[in-house]
């Protein structure tokens, strides 16, 4: 210590921090909305651009994402996409007829829906893995939240008119949030709760196919689990031996054939055409044992031709408009979080970027054109786009050849699902599901992090037990009181100087760090603001308190200077300006110094504008803890008047 | 650079950074429970005495802070505190029957809540200046939000047992709140939230006085500014100019002593005993010109006795409970947030200590016991109690000498009032609004943080132009969304090299801080979590990006390494170390390295428990900025194979 306090009496006076030049307001403002709005600055590409045409054409391949990759677009890619779209399309089929039926929606709709968005997805998305349909839980909480307002049995018109505008609003709402870019709205929904509301709907979704595998007719409109297993155990007697044995055979096919995929991700294609196989030897079956006279019920026929205008169903006046609002937005976050982290995470493995804002816009106008086409909430689940990337998808071609590919099936083929047995739909519904269930996810989250897990559990318990609004309310409302929380608690620690250097570091992380006599070093480790700054104050001046103690206790040298390291406080309001002039008067009246150390550009304008700068002196600002401390062992004077014998 | 680089050669290997030690999950959960409700480890006092019974003495000490001051009274400390108690009581007996007035209760009440709560604060109260009485505020909001329920001059029973049943529940939630240790709950009403919402309040007021000033029969019961000024206009046939002559003259007698004790505080008395004066002359002038047949409304008869029981009005059962709760809820808030503020601001200057959580416990109990007593909301105004504060108070005895005083009042004065009028208690409480209406401090405001003044004028417009509760509102949410704005855009910099350091600083901010060629120095100023991960990974990849743009442009030698200054990162959960662990990968793919400086424990933790630790590899954390740059200048191959010639 005392070395190195010969070297600072050399350099005299330390360097000191500058307060930066003030700006005018306009110009902060604008560089904070910049940076709170335009964080990848998407403009830059058009910027760097020279001359009028090729700005604009910049700006058009910016707008629509397929410019980027259609002027290079290959022979190879081309059969690569043709073989990912075909094999998507398989997947498609009975998958979006399943998730129509979980919707209470006709079962064409399923097949509409792969339909139109697809094909505005290939020209606007921005991610060239993800393949666009129904969302599982989407359809489950269409089903659930406009049921409600119009039970499909008894007014099926209303319910399909409400679905549409639900979808619609869905649509207005995601295109706003990303022309508005207000992208960082979904990342309040935390993988956490993702996953625990995503396994809570799987559950849910689970359990209501009970009455399609026990080939119920009455069920419960409620999503619960208590009433769910009411309702199923309730009518033992109507339990059909037949369509559950068929229903657990396709069942236990089709979960065979998917721990196969999964052992060996080359054979992704038999767990990707399980489904369909599985309707096609259902329909077989059923129309050769006359299935349905032995209660086994079917689809039915299903409309020939692509998808009819529906532009004219829409409900834009009350009161049926705002269920379907309140539907529509809830939705569309859920298809926006599900769809963007999909497509992030596949970009990531291939190094390719998605933004996005641009995926919210092109989220928002498939669904407000599919709402205009007969199509209901789509986004980019996971099963899909899984099965997509494994067949060597290579640009968003995929999904154009998907929606011809569920074209020509719209024009030719579906009078071939008039047999197909209800049971196996639940069975792929329920296959589905029981991937979306993240058993490791969760065992991990629980040993990472314990907040997590219970933002997770929440969720998950939330919509098992409530419904999938309250489900919901619990995840987002645990992750934001736990962001408050941590606003409002952040830590302090005591800093002590590492052996032989000038570095100061926490004393209960490494054991190494020596404190040093007559000083006390404190790191602050979050912004100062008016949600912790009476906590911070009363911590600190904790810390000074047992600090007193422990040097009376040992007999030590007192207490002279209070070091704040400032190095993490990213920002200060009104209410930390207060906080540290309240701390200097109070330091000053124990005739204690108090010393900044390392304070931020923003930080130190806020302290030059509200005058505490003058108070605490400006010699008593410095670049660094090494250099606090060297300062305060030379100036300050100890209580009691000892200072002369340094 | 070059013979930092030689020295660190001869070290070898830099010291790592250590992996705090697994610790069991319960002792991390009471470790945290602790830092986030006790940071002021309330019962260390306790824990210090040695023996049971000095144990309990110092538990009952802890539990009634009155057994702290009581045992070293002196009689120079009860000189002092008859003095203030005797001056506070002589403001608070008009102040309290004009407050009353203006929530729609009986005068008396206003009487009744100075002296049961008063008693109640000096037994538990931990602040020795605040003085406790009734708020123009909580009037007000309880004229606004119980006569909505029950008109008062419709059903004046039910108001007024609607009246002590919302004191009763705003006692139960602040005595909750205290219990259980929810201080923190309070600070999220921020210093400019109160500025703003306090003088709407505070121009609501004065605005509805004009229906006493001008001696108006029929008045609205809106608050807002729209609604009040069209009542006022509407009737101008019925202004009474007698009223209003004799309103302004005591108003401006009222803002003379006020202005004359600001400017010399040793003659405060005068503000102080001016309320009292102007209420005996206007009684006085009353009498003698038989003013009630003037158009001059009077008080009329006031009861004798002090209080009488009201445990039996209290309503528990809804629906007119809930009116009641709500009420409850949101002025208890805003008491203790006023009460604890102003609390504080004088501790502050006297180096004594409020215990928040202590003080809402004594609100709480006040209140209970209040609305059991006939009292109405109390809590610790600013006028009273820095009328207390500059006559002298020593301890909280002040608080029982004017309850005493309020009692006689009560026992023998009240038949004295029956002639005031009415315009004079309305020039009382103009008065003491303008004092609240706090014209520099939102200048302040403006001049240090912008945003702060935002929250402040939209507080302030919210209660001005809609009501309370939109105005509370609104402060509120811009609070919170400020709060969650920041967390989930926090601020990354670049750093560079201080000339001859190895200190790292902004370069933005240092402009001597010199970039180190072929490095990326980043530094992140917030924790890294699930609200601003996929914000970090798009900023930090952008300024990958620019600086690749940048390298090329200037032809320098190419990116071989990103430094990540983790030192202001005070925590980490799943979503960020996701972050790390794909920056990771994505750097991999370009053949750049990734090296981590100064990690807090925390932050070890995390990146162990995830296996990212082992992906990014030990020796690639770093104590600090220096050592990984030095490290990674020596060990980082130059994209092209180059890296030999180092």
């Amino acid at each position: 210590m005392v070395g190195m306090v010969m070297q600072m009496q050399a350099v005299d006076v330390p360097a000191r921090v500058p307060v930066p030049a003030a700006r005018p307001f306009i110009q902060t403002l604008g560089v904070n909305l910049k940076e709170t709005f335009f964080p990848d600055d998407p403009f830059r590409a058009v910027a760097r651009e020279d001359g009028r045409c090729r700005r604009a054409a910049a700006a058009l391949r910016y707008m629509f994402p397929c410019l980027e990759w259609l002027p290079s677009y290959t022979l190879g890619a081309l059969r690569s996409d043709l073989i990912a779209g075909v094999t998507v399309a398989s997947l498609a089929v009975p998958q979006g007829i399943s998730y129509a039926k979980l919707a209470d929606l006709p079962p064409i709709m399923g097949l509409y829906s792969s339909f139109v968005p697809a094909l505005v997805y290939a020209v606007m998305g921005s991610s060239r893995d993800l393949a666009v349909g129904t969302m599982a839980v989407g359809s489950l909480l269409f089903a659930a939240m406009l049921g409600k307002e119009a039970p499909p049995a008894e007014s099926p018109d209303l319910y399909l008119r409400l679905a549409f505008t639900a979808t619609f609003f869905a649509g207005v709402f995601q295109t706003g949030l990303g022309v508005l870019r207000l992208g960082f709205v979904v990342d309040f929904l935390s993988h956490a709760a993702i996953v625990g509301f995503m396994g809570g709907a799987a559950t849910v979704v689970c359990m209501q196919q009970l009455k399609g595998l026990l080939g119920l007719q009455h069920f419960t409109t409620s999503t619960d689990a208590v009433a769910v297993m009411r309702a199923v155990f309730s009518q033992t007697h109507m339990w059909r031996w037949q369509s559950l044995v068929l229903g657990c055979c396709f069942l236990i096919f089709l979960l065979i054939t998917r721990f196969f995929s999964k052992r060996r991700p080359k054979f992704f294609w038999v767990s990707a055409a399980a489904p369909l196989a599985s309707v096609i030897v259902g329909s077989v079956l059923v129309y050769l044992i006359h299935g349905q006279n032995h209660g086994i019920q079917v689809i039915g026929n299903l409309a020939k031709g692509i998808n009819p205008a529906s532009a004219k169903s829409l409900i834009l006046s009350p009161p049926h408009m705002m269920v379907a609002l309140k539907t529509g937005i809830i939705t569309s976050l859920l298809g926006l979080a599900e769809g963007i982290a999909v497509g992030r995470s596949f970009a990531m493995a291939k190094n390719n970027h998605v933004d996005g804002n641009k995926e919210m816009i092109a989220f928002g106008l498939m669904n407000i054109i599919g709402s205009c086409t007969s199509c209901y909430l789509t986004a980019g689940p996971f099963s899909r786009s899984a099965v997509n990337v494994n067949a060597g998808c290579r640009t968003a071609m995929s999904n154009a050849v998907m929606a011809a590919a569920v074209a020509v099936t719209l024009l030719f083929l579906t009078p071939l699902f008039h047999y197909t047995p209800l049971v196996v739909l639940s069975a792929i519904i329920v296959s589905a599901m029981l991937g979306i269930i993240d058993f490791p996810a969760a065992a991990k989250l629980w040993k990472v992090d314990k907040v997590d897990f219970c933002v997770c559990l929440g969720a998950y318990l939330g919509v098992v037990l409530g419904d999938v609004e309250i489900g919901l309310s619990i995840a987002v409302g645990i992750s934001v009181l736990r962001i408050l929380l941590f606003v409002a608690r952040p830590r302090t620690t005591v800093l002590g100087n590492m052996p032989n250097s000038t570095i100061y570091r926490r004393m209960d992380h490494y054991t190494m760090a020596q404190a040093v006599p007559g000083l006390l070093v404190l790191h602050v480790d979050s912004p100062i603001y008016f949600a912790n700054a009476s906590y911070l104050r009363e911590r600190i001046s904790r810390w000074i308190d047992e600090e007193e103690d422990r040097i009376k206790a040992a007999g030590e040298e007192s207490l002279r200077c209070v070091v704040l390291d400032m190095g993490a406080v990213g920002s200060i309001d009104t209410s930390g300006t207060k906080l540290i002039e309240g701390l200097k008067r109070s330091l000053d009246r124990k005739s204690m110094q108090i010393a900044l150390a390392n304070p931020g550009s923003e930080v130190m304008k806020k302290l030059d504008k509200s005058k505490v700068l003058l108070l605490v002196g400006d010699d008593w600002i410095f670049q660094t803890v090494a250099e606090a401390c060297d300062y305060a062992l030379l100036n300050c004077k100890i209580a009691g008047g000892a200072a002369e014998s340094v």
